[in-house]
């Protein structure tokens, strides 16, 4: 993994744990399976990696890290960030009906709109952990507020890792006390310190013109494995200095989840973690953007929007065994929503993703996932490419279909399918990775 | 592989061909995915596999096999069976919407109740080939139709294999001739020539009485991968001599197919070419059973349930790469439907599959699996178990929770997981397999 310069230049930067994947990890209950030696895969760090972008300082977000002390691990695991007062927030949860006490408490605490801390906890999801998992978020809430001198409801908290162990009060108090007397540290050990099976941090960074006024995006996200978001992915947090009214903040990032986080899957397995968390601090100064209306509001939505796209990628990237990045664009359906369940149809089938893994266009599996997605579809009618490449249009496969090109696309880390249901004007684009011997390593090739 | 005696005695056999797996599979476009060599797992028989059993001949059935040669191989590949005239018929077809010419014309045909002849064709789906697929099927309901002096609507026909490559006729028309001059053939030779990817033939014998007649039931099924029924499976036939009104007769399939064949799952990927077929030739010569009122009718059809559950447990155990057989038993929901639903969510699951072939009771993967169901569920009244013993109750871990007699029945052959969600009296079953390396192995270590 090359590490990029830290983005924020700091006089004590906390040590960085060790790679993410090495950690220690308790792998019973382990929700989303563990790289434990002597996995082979253990260290392996995804193929699709991508390095960590420079990602900007946002004025009135201050990262810090700290060893709670979750797991038996030398690394950081609990990630406090502090918010300017006044931060708008936005946010989107997992409709896992499963779900943590953490996404219950945040997906209340939205509703009035304003943030004035993130914390992250690694290592314990805390979720089944029934009322003594409520009472671990609820001190965590309220030991911050009161340094913070805000409502509790301002402190918005996430958890990942084993499930069904309560997150340990004494830990969290102990962590929290570190955290608030830290140091700040820079994004890239931030996105380390939130990631449990990750093969490696990932962020984005992005920029908005709103009039004359340059507004900047810092966001990190973590997830691997148990990604199929019914609404959001894993753990990821959006920061932006641009000034946002929390409804118009919502409405966009409930847009954009839609075309992004709503539209990728590792292995059809939703996470009962699932949070999207987008925070606004109004430090650049801009005219305030309160709804579509607001001069400069597109070019933020659409800046949000593309932040939001590649962290989506960047989780698919990480997915666990993956060795492919898949693009499946379909078209041609009823509608839009339509054209994204086939997509995902498509793109959760072990048949058609364990085909791209044996770089094989197998074409049949595709007609066999649009067909049991349970939308229109007309087998007369359908279209099938690989990289461009049409392998069948109208419901049979071409007379002059030549396969060496196709071949050739499949044997690159990134894939494209192409699906015309010919059928009407709806169109999605979806996103996955493959199927492989890593996927089953990682979560079958150990014991208790 | 242990071959029982033949059931019927027969002077002219013709040969057995090679085991199923071995056969010389045209890979590319293979719907289910062939154990091609070089392949580790190309001649390997599932662990679960067990010996075909005797199966009783069914007075009026006369079952055939030949080799049309619809692909490379030394194989039989065309099953004929002749079925005695007033012959009553039902069945149960896959929901997948781009689903064979084969599948749209027995749900057709199935309407006037009556059969003289199946005719099931392995090595090519013929699907996804438009209307020169439907002519191969019409021609070779016209053929067999003509020779018996039939209605062609009394002809039903299945293919599977390859999809996208329409059956070629001029090899249908020979092997339909050659088949209805053949000599008939025994059970198990009929099981094995409509299996592609199985790794052993399947076979259910039943009886039941009516009255103070003693009726037979003798069943054949093929399928090992895409298998998630919606509504039946693969290709699985079951004959009887009851005489049964085709009406009650489709209304006993349909009742044996919901809590049988689409309560199970391998990879939840839908067929485009499941069916399951009932015939009753009558030749017992009991009172004829017209409705649920019918002396006897509770027999019938009970064992009716009886021989489609095996059928599906046969296809379960031989799901691609599986190691272990694995029963979901759900309570508790609000309606048998929901727990059905719940069941299959937890089956289809990667992460469930996973853990249990590293034998490791991940219940928390079993808690996600229930929330991502779409269900109700409520996570403080859930309650899970393994091979009969609870390890989380009403939503928290058992504090007393012994893994250790857990971590034993893990390591059978056999799985059971119990799942309550403390909600209502809805139950249901579900059956699937692990997810191994097998799976990957089968599906994606090959090249074009």
């Amino acid at each position: 993994m090359r590490r990029a310069a830290p983005s924020i230049p700091l006089a004590h930067l906390p040590p960085a744990g060790p790679p993410i994947a090495a950690g220690s990890v308790q792998r019973w209950l382990d929700l989303t399976g563990p790289r434990a030696s002597p996995s082979p895969m253990s260290d392996a760090i995804s193929p699709l990696a991508t390095p960590f972008p420079a990602l900007p300082a946002i004025a009135g977000v201050t990262p810090h890290i700290v060893r709670a002390g979750y797991k038996d691990w030398g690394r950081c695991d609990l990630t406090y960030i502090e918010l300017a007062q006044g931060t708008a927030v936005a946010g989107v949860f997992t409709k896992n009906v499963c779900c943590s006490a953490e996404v219950d408490l945040g997906r209340a605490n939205i509703v009035q709109g304003r943030a004035r801390a993130l914390v992250v906890n690694a290592g314990n999801s805390n979720a089944f952990t029934g009322y003594r998992g409520r009472e671990a978020v609820e001190q965590i809430m309220d030991q911050v507020a009161g340094r913070l001198g805000c409502a509790r409801e301002q402190v918005f908290v996430s958890s990942t890792g084993v499930i069904g162990v309560p997150l340990p009060k004494d830990k969290a108090r102990a962590g929290i006390d570190a955290a608030l007397e830290a140091a700040p540290c820079g994004w890239e050990d931030a996105a380390r310190t939130i990631g449990t099976t990750d093969t490696f941090p990932k962020g984005v960074a992005a920029f908005a013109m709103i009039g004359e006024v340059k507004v900047s995006f810092s966001a990190i996200i973590k997830g691997s494995g148990m990604i199929a978001p019914d609404m959001a992915t894993m753990l990821g947090y959006v920061f932006t200095d641009a000034a946002v009214s929390p409804e118009f903040l919502q409405q966009c990032l409930s847009a954009a989840n839609l075309a992004t986080f709503s539209c990728i899957t590792v292995d059809s397995d939703t996470s009962t973690s699932d949070t999207v968390l987008a925070f606004a601090t109004g430090a650049a100064g801009n005219a305030p953007l309160t709804s579509a209306d607001s001069p400069g509001a597109d070019a933020f939505s659409a800046a949000l929007a593309d932040v939001c796209r590649q962290l989506a990628h960047l989780v698919v990237k990480d997915g666990e065994g993956a060795q492919k990045f898949i693009e499946i664009a379909v078209s041609g359906a009823v509608s839009d929503e339509s054209a994204r369940k086939v997509g995902l149809a498509i793109a959760n089938s072990p048949l058609v993703k364990t085909a791209i893994a044996g770089e094989d266009a197998n074409w049949g599996r595709v007609v066999m996932a649009v067909g049991k997605a349970g939308e229109p579809a007309d087998r007369d009618r359908l279209s099938i490419g690989f990289g461009g490449i049409w392998a069948a249009r109208e419901g049979q496969p071409l007379a002059d279909y030549d396969e060496a090109p196709v071949a050739a696309h499949l044997k690159g880390r990134e894939v494209s399918l192409e699906v015309d249901l010919g059928l009407g004007e709806g169109r999605a684009t979806v996103w996955t990775c493959d199927l492989t011997h890593g996927y089953i390593s990682i979560n079958a090739d150990y014991r208790s």
